[in-house]
C-alpha cells in the first residue's frame, strides 16, 4: 500500500465519521427529543474526538510527506490532506478542549443574554471565547504562515486573505452610500406593496417547499425537507437534508428560504461522486457554498423571470385575491430595501454592510486592538457610520448573531464573498448559457442548474475561491458583478 | 490515572460510538431517502472498525488484567468488560469482514430469495454465511471456553447455555402436544370473534398509539414514535425511537406493536443513569430485552383487566358499532389460537414452537450436523413434528426470517426464553404488588413498571439472566410460570 493509499483510506474514514456527525447534528434540530441532548452532545464530542486522533496519528506526517500524487485531482486532494492536517497538528489537545468548553459555556450565556438584551451578562464569557480564539489564531499563523485573522479565515474559506476582502468591501461601502438613499427613494416612489394576505395553512407551505426543491432540481431519492427552528442545510451528498420552518401568517420565510437551502443542498448532490469522503471532493469552502444558496435565491428565484412564474403558482396554492400575487408586486414585497439592525433579516443591497461591520470588529478583535468590553460601544458607531443607524440596544446589535459566541471567528466574510460571487456567475452563466431567463420565466431552472453543475459543483475542491471563479468566470472575484445586479435591480426607477 | 478509570473512558467511547451507530440505524429505517443508503452503509462500517479498534486496542488487555474493582457494580462492569473483549480479541480483522461481507450479500440475495419462494437462491451465500459463523462459532469457543453454539448465543443472551434451555424446551414440547388441542377445542366452542370493522385512519392510529405509549410511562422529553417497514425500538436511554407500520384495515398491529415496542423503550429509558455508556449500565441481553416488550404487551395489555379499559377507548377513537369492542370480543380477536407457518404471525402459545425448531436447527448447523441443502426438509419435517402442518413452500418455512441469512444465529432462543421470563416476572409482580390488577383495568400500569424499574430497569447488566430472575422472583427460569399463564388464558372454558 503506497503512502498515498493509506492516506486516502485515513481521510475516507474521517470523512465518514464527520458524515455521520452532521447526520446527527441535522438529527439534533429537527427530530430529537429534548431530553437526548447530553447523550448527543456525548456522541458528537466522541465523533469529533475520533476524528481528530484519526488526522493528528504520528505515521500521518510520514505519509503525508512521502506520498506523490499523479495528475491534477490527486494532487490537489494531496494539497488539501498537507492542509487539514496542518491546522489541526499545530494545535494542542488541551488548548482544543479549553476552546470547546469556551465556546459551549458562552453560548448558552448567550442565549439568554441576547433574549435580556444584557451584554454584561455574556462579556466574561466571550471575553474567554475570544483569548482561545487568539491562542488558536497565533498558533495556525505559525504553521500556515498567514495572518492570525487570516489563518482562521482559511478554516471557512481556505485561500482568502483580510488584504484580498479589504479593497472589496470598501469599494462597496462607497457605492452603498451613494446606492441606499438613491434606492430608497426610487422604492419611495414607487407604488407601496401589497402584503400577502395568508393566512399560509403549514400543509400547503410544506407541499410548495417540496414541489419547489424537486423543481429545482433535488431528487426525492435523494434529499428530505423537514422543519427546525433554524432552518439549514445538512446531510451528505447523497442524501441531503434541508429544513425550514412554516410560519402561517408570512409565506416567504419557508418558500425563499427553502429555495435557499435547496441552492446549498444542489451543491452538495452535484459534488464529484468519484472523489467521495475524500478532501478534494467537498465543497470547497463556504464563501462558494453561499454563492451556490444565493445564486438560486436571490438571482434565480426572486429574478422578475421566475417570480412571474411563481406568483400564478402561488395564488393557485393559496386563493384568495389576485393582486398580491401579481409578479410586480412580489418583487415589491421581497426586494424591499431599508435600513435595518439585523442582519438575517436585511435585504440584498444592506446585508454586505452588517457583514463588513462585523468583518473590521472580528479582525480588531483578534489583532488584540479591541476588547470584549468595549465591542457594544464600536459595533454600535460602525453601525451608524455604514448605515446611519443606531441599535436601541444590545440584541439588535452586537448579541444578534451566535457567531462569536460559538467561536466563530473569520466566517461572516463569507456570506457577501459568496453575494458576490453569486452574482458573477450568474452574469457568466447568462452569458454562455442560451435562453437562461426564458427558461426562469417558465419556472425552468435547469439551464441554470447545468451549467453550476459543470463549473462548480462538480469541481468539489479542486479550485480555490479565486481560481474556481477565473475558470468559471474568467476572472478572480469581481464585485463589479454584483454592483451592476444590484443597479439594475434596485436602482432603475 | 488508574487502570480502571482508562477502561471506563474507553468503553464510553465505545458506547457512544455505538448510541451514535444506533441512531444512524434508526435514521436509514426511519428517516433516511433511499438514495442515502451506500454512504450510510460506509458511516455504519467506519464506526463499527473503530469501536473494534478500541476495544482490542493492545493496551486493553493489560488494563484488563491489572484493573481492581471495588464494588458490585464496578466488579459487574469489569467482568462485561472482560468478556466483551475476549469476544472481540479472539477474531482475526479477516474473519470479521469476510462474515460481515458474506452477512450483507446473503441478505440482499434473501430478499429476492423469500419473495421468489426459491431457497436454491439463497443457498450458496447462506452457506458460506454458516461457513463464517462455524469458524467465529471455533473460535469463541476456544476463547471463552463454551461451547461453540453456546459461545453465539451468548453473545444475544450473556451466559444462557443451550444445556440450561434444551430441558426448558422440551417441556414445553411436551405441555403443548396436550394444550394445543385442547385450547383449540375451547376456541371453537365460543362464540366467533367479531372482526373490528375499519378502516382505521392513520391520523387517528398515529395519535392513539402515542397516547398509549405515554401512558405506558414514556415521557414525551425522552421519546419519538416514527414509522418504518418493520418495527423495532431503537435511539438511547435518554432519546428513545419507536417505530411501527400503519395499516388502516387493521389496527391491531401498530397498537399492539406499539405496546410492544414501548416495553422495550422502558427497559432502556430505565437503564441505570450513573452507568451510563459502560457495559453494566445496558440492557442484560437479548432475552431480558424481550421480557420487557412481552410482560406489557402479552401479560399486560392483553390481559383481560386492560381489555376492559381499552375496548371502550378504541371505540371512541373509531366509532360504529361497538360491539366489537366489547372487551370480550377483543379477547377473542387479540388472543386467537392458531397453527401458522409464520413465526411472527404467532399467537402466545404456539409461538414457542416456532423457537424450538430454529434453536435445534441452528444447533445442528452450527455443530455441522445439518447442512445448507438440507435445510428446507428438516424445517418441514420439524414443522409437522411440532404443529402438524407442512409449509406450501419455502417462503412459508426455512426462508421466512431474515435471522440465518444476516449471520444471527444463537438469537432465536430469545424470544422465548423472554416470554417465559415475562410470565414469571408478571407472577412475582402480581404477588409483591396490591392492586396490579385493579389498576391495569383503570388503564393505568404504573404499579406494574414501577415494579419493573426497581427489579429489571435499574439492575442493568449488573446480573446475568438466570440471576436477574432468582433476584426478582425468588427462582431462576422456571417454564411453570407461563404455563400456568397459558392454561389460564388459553386452556379454561
Amino acid at each position: 500500500m503506497t503512502a498515498l493509499a493509506r492516506l486516502s483510506a485515513r481521510f475516507s474514514r474521517i470523512a465518514a465519521l464527520e458524515e455521520a456527525a452532521g447526520m446527527l447534528h441535522w438529527d439534533a434540530a429537527a427530530m430529537m427529543p429534548e431530553g437526548g441532548a447530553a447523550a448527543r452532545a456525548e456522541q458528537l464530542a466522541t465523533l469529533a474526538g475520533l476524528s481528530h486522533e484519526l488526522l493528528i496519528a504520528p505515521e500521518v506526517a510520514a505519509d503525508l510527506a512521502a506520498a506523490e500524487a499523479e495528475g491534477e485531482w490527486q494532487a490537489a486532494n494531496l494539497r488539501l490532506m498537507r492542509r487539514a492536517h496542518a491546522r489541526a497538528a499545530c494545535l494542542p489537545t488541551a488548548l482544543v478542549e479549553r476552546s470547546a468548553r469556551a465556546n459551549s459555556a458562552c453560548e448558552k450565556l448567550w442565549r439568554r443574554a441576547k433574549a435580556a438584551a444584557d451584554f454584561a451578562l455574556v462579556a466574561p464569557a466571550l471575553s474567554e471565547v475570544l483569548a482561545c480564539q487568539r491562542e488558536i489564531a497565533a498558533r495556525l499563523s505559525d504553521a500556515l504562515g498567514l495572518s492570525p485573522y487570516d489563518s482562521l479565515m482559511d478554516g471557512h474559506q481556505p485561500g482568502v486573505t483580510a488584504a484580498e476582502v479589504e479593497p472589496v468591501f470598501a469599494a462597496y461601502e462607497a457605492f452603498l452610500r451613494e446606492a441606499l438613499p438613491r434606492a430608497e427613494a426610487i422604492q419611495a416612489a414607487k407604488p407601496a406593496p401589497i402584503p400577502l394576505p395568508g393566512p399560509f395553512p403549514a400543509a400547503a407551505q410544506r407541499a410548495l417547499c417540496r414541489s419547489l426543491a424537486e423543481r429545482v432540481g433535488l431528487e426525492p431519492a435523494h434529499f428530505r425537507l423537514d422543519e427546525s427552528l433554524h432552518p439549514f442545510c445538512g446531510g451528505t451528498p447523497t442524501d441531503v437534508r434541508i429544513t425550514t420552518f412554516y410560519d402561517e401568517a408570512d409565506v416567504a420565510k419557508a418558500l425563499l428560504g427553502v429555495l435557499h437551502e435547496s441552492g446549498h443542498a444542489l451543491y452538495e448532490r452535484g459534488l464529484p461522486a468519484a472523489w467521495a469522503r475524500q478532501p478534494v471532493g467537498q465543497a470547497a469552502g463556504m464563501a462558494v457554498h453561499e454563492s451556490q444558496s444565493l445564486i438560486i435565491e436571490m438571482q434565480a428565484c426572486r429574478s422578475d423571470a421566475f417570480l412571474s412564474w411563481l406568483g400564478p403558482r402561488l395564488h393557485e396554492a393559496f386563493g384568495g385575491d389576485p393582486a398580491p400575487y401579481a409578479p410586480e408586486n412580489l418583487a415589491r414585497v421581497w426586494r424591499r430595501v431599508g435600513r435595518g439592525f439585523i442582519r438575517v433579516d436585511a435585504d440584498e443591497l444592506t446585508y454586505p454592510a452588517h457583514v463588513i461591520l462585523r468583518f473590521r470588529l472580528e479582525r480588531a478583535l483578534i489583532a488584540g486592538e479591541l476588547e470584549v468590553p468595549e465591542l457594544p460601544a464600536a459595533w454600535n458607531e460602525g453601525m451608524r457610520g455604514l448605515l446611519g443607524i443606531t441599535p436601541p440596544d444590545d440584541a439588535k446589535g452586537c448579541l444578534q448573531d451566535i457567531h462569536w459566541h460559538d467561536g466563530a471567528f473569520g466566517y461572516f466574510p463569507s456570506y457577501t464573498l459568496g453575494a458576490m460571487a453569486a452574482a458573477q456567475l450568474m452574469a457568466a452563466a447568462r452569458a454562455v448559457t442560451a435562453g437562461l431567463d426564458e427558461a426562469l420565466a417558465r419556472g425552468d431552472l435547469s439551464p441554470l442548474v447545468g451549467w453550476l453543475r459543470a463549473k462548480v459543483h462538480a469541481q468539489g475542491a479542486r479550485l480555490g475561491f479565486q481560481d474556481l471563479l477565473r475558470e468559471a468566470t474568467g476572472k478572480p472575484l469581481d464585485p463589479a458583478d454584483f454592483m451592476a445586479h444590484l443597479t439594475r435591480r434596485y436602482l432603475t426607477a
